[in-house]
């Protein structure tokens, strides 16, 4: 059986990068299944990529490896990791792209990839995804160990998410917007198990817009009309029926969402 | 040998989504060939994803299973559907996605898919791609017969395609552009079929413009030059030389051509 | 274990046409792994895509067949190719696209593909890629000899790259931008070794810019400030750090660069 190895990085899809990456890979092992989360992360941004990822892994299958590739710091002193969880295992630098999952999953164990026998050398100044993450990915999908490739450590880097708060009395949630995707869907930070905690209501504003209820579904509201749902990743969404809430309203990334 | 699971969608390629999706499958079977026609169908262009996977289908070995995720109805009451044809096996909304193969293919068994013991749970309000339509997709690919999923129904919906017509004495043809692809060029709904029903003539007009002849190659034309050919889906194709035509004549979707 | 077979097309992502070959290579050969190296090359920009296949196919394992569709001249007199390396095996038309790759490699063996047996029908005027390219690399993934497909021949196509020249006195270098990437860096074929030549120096004019010296990493870099480097490629190339250098500078191709 092919070990499936799942990439996020930001190398986009019009240059040669993700093929290189794939083809080191193949020839350290041959037997491989990929699948592109995304390679469209906007170039460096490293909380879209730790939330992108963060939404994804648990839907694949045991010992999926992870290489994302979002490394601004390439070629300074930033340490490449290997993250094991229970499931999984995670490659990619130290820059926060794991809090999340970090978060989530609790007890890890974390390597330090130090080790230069596994590198593809000479190790350019600029490019780690192809001469170490790639190749380290494609060795521990072949059964090495995690310890081979370096130390163990106890720390990374956690980048600190807004999180959506619920008033004490418990009578208003104010979050933010944190991601769109491709439909126009403004996605905020709100839980649907904060949403559960609010005694009554359920209006949402935005922008001086206010939605009256939270939706059960697209079924009722007519097109082009605004909505708020609680969308495939468990958060409060503010949408457009077949349209976009992004454009239609102009929200911006950090756009103020309260809940009442 | 792996089977074969090809994808048409309009989730885009900048979010998660489809790799999620293809998690989901590999955690039911491991050993899944993936290949994408498209992900990037305009959002909820039921038409384009109709037109895309007829003209796409028959290109693939027996035994693919097709995973069409555009679903401007998720979560209303349509029905998820399997389809069965002689060769392939089709998995999506009944929303007229499937119009164009089912006309080609004639006798179909057609299932509506009911039994949620093949869902992911909780089956979310907005990503049926995720929680129905992918686990499908990966039961039927481990050998579960069709019927497991739901009953046998007869009736789904079917889409008005418009259709190019002959004059009745044959000596013209009405149809329209009803697709572009990357190269600019226009694809009319005029079939190979139709020209040679044609008596004489082989001139084409479109926005006032004069084509005197069907072309049988690229070969002679000019670069930058406009011209007529039929093209690789056998229909009429109005391009430009190592150009775009849909740029060149600003064609809109819908556009009138004549062949005379 | 399943062949790789590795893509460089200018067909795009968002029509069928890539799925459309994948099916008929998966038809001839159900056991194959696939890597897109681009399907984003500019529609039929042969330079490009020689220059992305020649800096990409040495990271793959041996016995990679290699799929370029970059054709302009489809259904001219313009022969398809088989060209095999020590290595590898590349299948495309002869229009210079793999000029560079056979300038690195020397020795080749090159076939003139003339027997229609190995071709899908009827092969379309328009899509070669669909007909010819992709089945005769489905039926050399399946360890049909390249010579069953035509005749060996001595000559193809060399398209003329600009080359980065030393002046005499190694007192300077003069070249340009071939291409950019994903991030905005400007690639400019200068390469490393002759970096190396020069006697002192090491500053770089681009656009009236003058960068004072060639960095060793962005590590030093401030967010935003431009700076020279020396690529993932083995060639210098114009940065800014977090930033695009295109940009930034307003940068063509074929933008003259010096250094001294």
């Amino acid at each position: 059986m092919p070990k499936t190895i799942a990439l996020v990085t930001d190398l986009g899809l019009k240059d040669n990068y993700v093929g290189i990456l794939k083809g080191v890979m193949l020839k350290i092992n041959p037997s491989l299944q990929f699948v592109d989360i995304t390679h469209d992360i906007p170039a460096q941004d490293i909380f879209k990529a730790a939330f992108t990822l963060k939404a994804a892994y648990s839907y694949f299958p045991s010992e999926t490896i992870f290489l994302a590739v979002v490394d601004p710091g390439v070629g300074t002193a930033r340490k490449p990791l290997i993250i094991k969880t229970k499931n999984y295992t995670f490659v990619g630098p130290d820059n926060g792209i794991f809090s999340l999952l970090v978060q989530e999953e609790g007890l890890c164990a974390i390597f330090a990839i130090t080790n230069e026998r596994y590198f593809l050398k000479p190790v350019s100044k600029t490019f780690h995804g192809r001469d170490v993450f790639a190749p380290v990915a494609g060795y521990l999908s072949r059964g090495v160990p995690p310890q081979q490739f370096g130390p163990r450590i106890k720390k990374i880097i956690l980048l600190d998410f807004p999180m959506a708060k619920v008033d004490l009395k418990k009578k208003f949630i104010i979050g933010e917007v944190i991601d769109k995707d491709n439909f126009g869907n403004a996605i905020t930070n709100i839980r649907e198990s904060q949403l559960g905690e609010l005694k009554g209501g359920g209006a949402v504003k935005i922008k001086n817009k206010l939605i009256s209820h939270i939706s059960s579904s697209y079924m009722n509201a007519r097109k082009g009309s605004l909505l708020a749902i609680v969308g495939s990743k468990g958060l409060l969404e503010i949408s457009v029926n077949q349209g976009s809430a992004m454009q239609k309203l102009k929200i911006r990334m950090g756009e103020r969402v309260e809940v009442f």
